[in-house]
C-alpha cells in the first residue's frame, strides 16, 4: 500500500483525486501495489465532496504520518508550496507537482534536497499540462545532444491569437472571450505578458542543457503588442503569429532562452497548433525534430500527468531517480542578443528612411492600411543590435522574429 | 562500467555505434557510469570501420562473456534475431531492439523470458523510429485508460501518398522515386501492403490494452489501391488520403485494430504529416488527445531511440522493469467489422443503383472524370457489412473509411 496526500483541493488537486478514483484499478496494476489517497490538505471544508473524509487543515498531520510516502503539491505559487515541499522532502516523502513557478524559481534546490533524502521530486505536469514532455526529454531523448527547444507553451495566449487570426477579433475582445470561457484568469497578466511561458521554457531549458536557467535570465515579451494589422501582414506572407518559448545551444556551447511573438510559416507544424493546445518541438543531434502536441491545461489532462508521476514515484520508492540538473549562475544562460533572425517590422512613419535602411526587404501589404503604414520582412537574418543599427532611431510599432 | 554488444552492423546497428561514440560523455553522465561498446556481431568484416576491432562472428562469444550486460539486437526478422534474443535473456543480459517483426510476433514470450531472468526487454525504436512513443505510452499516460491509438506509422507509404497528393505522381512513379531516394526497399511489399504498419499497431495495441495482439488479428489493407482519382476526390471534400494504423477499445471492452487508407480532414493534425514523417495520436480518458510527431525512420533517429533504451536498461540493471503485457488469444482482439465510419466510395458503374442506395450521400466531382465514374461520401456512418448490404453486389473501385 502506497499512501498519497494531495495539497490543495483546487482544479488540479480535485482532478488528481478523481483520476485516482476513476482509473484506480488500472493504476494499481501498473504499480503492482495499492495506491490510496489518504489526505487532502485545504483550508476549506468540502462537506459535499466524495472526498470530504480525507480533508485535513494542518500540514503537520501529513508530515508526521510515516504511512504517507508521496505528497502531491497542487497549491501553486512559491510560498506555502515551497515550505510544504521542503518539509515533505525532508521527511523522506517524494513530492509530485504541477507548480511551474516553484520549479522554475527553486527547482535546483528542491531536486538537491530530494536527492539528499533519497526521494523523488517530479513535475511532468508543470509544462504542457497533460502532454508528456519532461520524461521524454529526460529519458527518451537521453542519447541526444539537445540543440533547441521551441514551443507553444501557453494555451491562453494561443487561444487569443487563434481568435484574432480566425475570427478577426481584436486582442481585447479575444481576451474577454477567453475569460468568459474560463481559458484566462480575471488577472491575465501572467499569461498575456509571457511569464507563464517563461517559467515553462526555464524548466525545459534546465532539463535539456543541464544547468538551472532562472526566469530573470530569459527576456520575455507577451502578446499585448500584437494587433490585427500584424495578423493581416503575417497572413499576407503565409505565416501565423504564435507566442513561442525558445531555448537553444549556441555554437560556443552557451545557452540562450527567450519568449516572444514569432511569425511561423504555414508549413511548420507549430502553425497548425490552435486554440488552447500546446506543442513543443525538440531538436536533437541524432533524432532531428520531434514534436509533442496536446492539451496544455485543463483539470483532467493536468491531473493525468500528475498521477503518472505518482506512479513513477511509487515504483521508485527507495530507489534512485535520475531527473535533475546542475546549479545555475550568471553564465548558465547568455542573452539572446546575437541570435540572428529575419524580422517582421511594422512602422507608422519613416517611409523613405525605411526603404533605404532595408533595400532587400520583402514589402507586405494589407487592405485598409492607414496612410504611412509600412510592413516588411528584413531580407537577411539580423541580430537585435544589427536591426536597431539599421533602424537608426526609428521605433517600429511591431518587431517580431520570423521562425526559421 | 556497463558493456554493450550490438548484433548486426547494418544501418541501425552502425548508427548505435555512432551515437554511443558521438554522445558518449553525455550518455555516461546520464547513467552515472561508463557505457562501453565491447562487441559488434556480424557475418562480415569491416576492416575500414573505426569499430573494426569490435567485430566478432560468433554469438557465443557475447553470450558467454559475463561482462556484457546489455545486448542490442538490430538484425531484424524473427529467426536468428529470436534465437539470439532468447539466449541473451537466458544468460541474464538485457536486450534492446528495433525489431518490430520480432516484437509483434513474439513480444509476449520474450517479455516473459526477460521477467523470469530479472532483465529488461526494451523496444522503443520498434515503432516510430526516433519518436518517443513506447515509454510515454507506458509511463506518462499510465494514469489514463487508453481509448484509441491512431497513427501514420510507415514513412515509405506516407512519402508515396505525399508525392501523389502534392506532385500529382501516379502510385508507380511515386514508388520508383521513393526507391531512388532510399525511402523504399527494392522489394517494397512490407511497406506498401501495410504489413509494417500492422506490426507497429500490434505493438502499440498490446501495450495500450494489455494483451498481445498478433498481426493475423489485424485486417490490413495497404495503399496499392489508392489512385490519383481518389486523391482528387479527397481534395474535393477537403481531405487527404493517409494510411492509418488504428486500435480502439470498443464499448464492450473488446479491442479492435486495423490498417487501411483513410480520408483525413485538413483540420486534423494527422493530415499535415508529410513525406517520411510519422505521427501517433493517443486518446486517453483523462488526457484527451495527445500527438507524437517526428522522423519515423532513418539511421540516427532510430539509433537514438535504441540508445535511450540502452541507458534505461543500464539504470535498471538488477532492478525490475515494468514494461509488458498479458498473453494474447482469439478473444484479445475482435474483428473491426462493426466499427462504423462514413465511407468514401468510387464506382465506375451502376449510376442509378448507387444514387438509390445512398440517397443522403455527398457527391464528389473532379475534372477529367471518365464517363460513368462516380464518387461519394456516405452520409451516415456504416459498418462494413451495412455498407456491403447497401452496395448489394456493386463492387466499388475504392472504398476507404473517413476518419471521424
Amino acid at each position: 500500500m502506497v499512501n498519497v496526500a494531495v495539497l490543495g483541493f483546487g482544479v488540479v488537486g480535485s482532478g488528481v483525486a478523481e483520476v485516482l478514483a476513476t482509473n484506480g484499478a488500472q493504476i494499481d496494476r501498473k504499480v503492482d501495489d495499492l495506491i490510496r489517497l489518504k489526505y487532502i490538505l485545504d483550508v476549506r471544508e468540502f462537506p459535499d465532496s466524495p472526498f470530504a473524509d480525507k480533508i485535513v487543515h494542518d500540514f503537520s498531520v501529513i508530515e508526521q504520518d510515516p504511512e504517507v510516502s508521496i505528497v502531491v503539491e497542487t497549491i501553486g505559487g512559491a510560498k506555502a508550496a515551497r515550505d510544504f515541499t521542503e518539509r515533505a522532502l525532508q521527511s523522506g516523502k517524494s513530492v509530485v507537482t504541477s507548480n511551474k513557478e516553484l520549479v522554475a524559481s527553486h527547482g535546483y534546490e528542491l531536486l538537491q534536497l530530494a536527492k539528499e533524502h533519497g526521494v523523488s521530486y517530479l513535475f511532468e505536469a508543470s509544462v504542457g499540462g497533460g502532454i508528456p514532455i519532461i520524461r521524454p526529454l529526460n529519458q527518451c531523448l537521453a542519447a541526444n545532444r539537445i540543440e533547441e527547444i521551441c514551443g507553444i507553451l501557453n494555451g491562453t495566449t494561443n487561444y487569443i491569437l487563434t481568435r484574432m487570426i480566425r475570427a478577426g477579433l481584436s486582442f481585447d475582445t479575444a481576451l474577454k472571450e477567453a475569460q468568459a470561457n474560463g481559458y484566462a484568469e480575471q488577472d491575465p497578466t501572467a499569461d498575456i505578458e509571457g511569464h507563464d511561458a517563461c517559467r515553462k521554457i526555464c524548466i525545459l531549458a534546465s532539463l535539456a542543457f543541464g544547468r538551472h536557467i532562472y526566469p530573470d535570465q530569459v527576456p520575455t515579451q507577451g502578446i499585448t503588442g500584437v494587433s490585427l494589422a500584424d495578423v493581416a501582414y503575417a497572413d499576407a506572407c503565409g505565416r501565423k503569429i504564435k507566442l513561442l518559448g525558445r531555448a537553444m545551444r549556441r555554437p560556443d556551447g552557451a545557452v540562450s532562452a527567450f519568449v516572444s511573438p514569432h511569425l511561423v510559416a504555414l508549413e511548420d507544424p507549430l502553425s497548425g497548433v490552435e486554440d488552447v493546445f500546446n506543442a513543443i518541438t525538440v531538436k536533437g543531434n541524432a533524432i532531428g525534430d520531434v514534436m509533442f502536441y496536446g492539451r496544455g491545461a485543463g483539470k483532467l489532462p493536468t491531473a493525468s500527468a500528475v498521477v503518472a508521476d505518482v506512479i513513477d514515484a511509487a515504483k521508485h520508492l527507495g530507489k534512485r531517480n535520475y531527473l535533475g540538473w546542475g546549479p545555475g549562475g550568471p553564465d548558465a544562460a547568455v542573452p539572446p542578443e546575437d541570435v540572428a533572425s529575419v524580422w517582421y517590422l511594422r512602422l507608422t512613419e519613416g517611409g523613405e528612411e525605411v526603404r533605404a535602411a532595408f533595400p532587400e526587404a520583402a514589402r507586405l501589404t494589407r487592405s485598409g492600411a492607414p496612410e504611412g503604414e509600412q510592413a516588411l520582412l528584413t531580407g537577411e537574418a539580423l541580430t537585435r543590435s544589427a536591426l536597431e543599427r539599421r533602424l537608426a532611431g526609428l521605433v517600429p510599432a511591431a518587431a517580431f522574429r520570423v521562425l526559421d
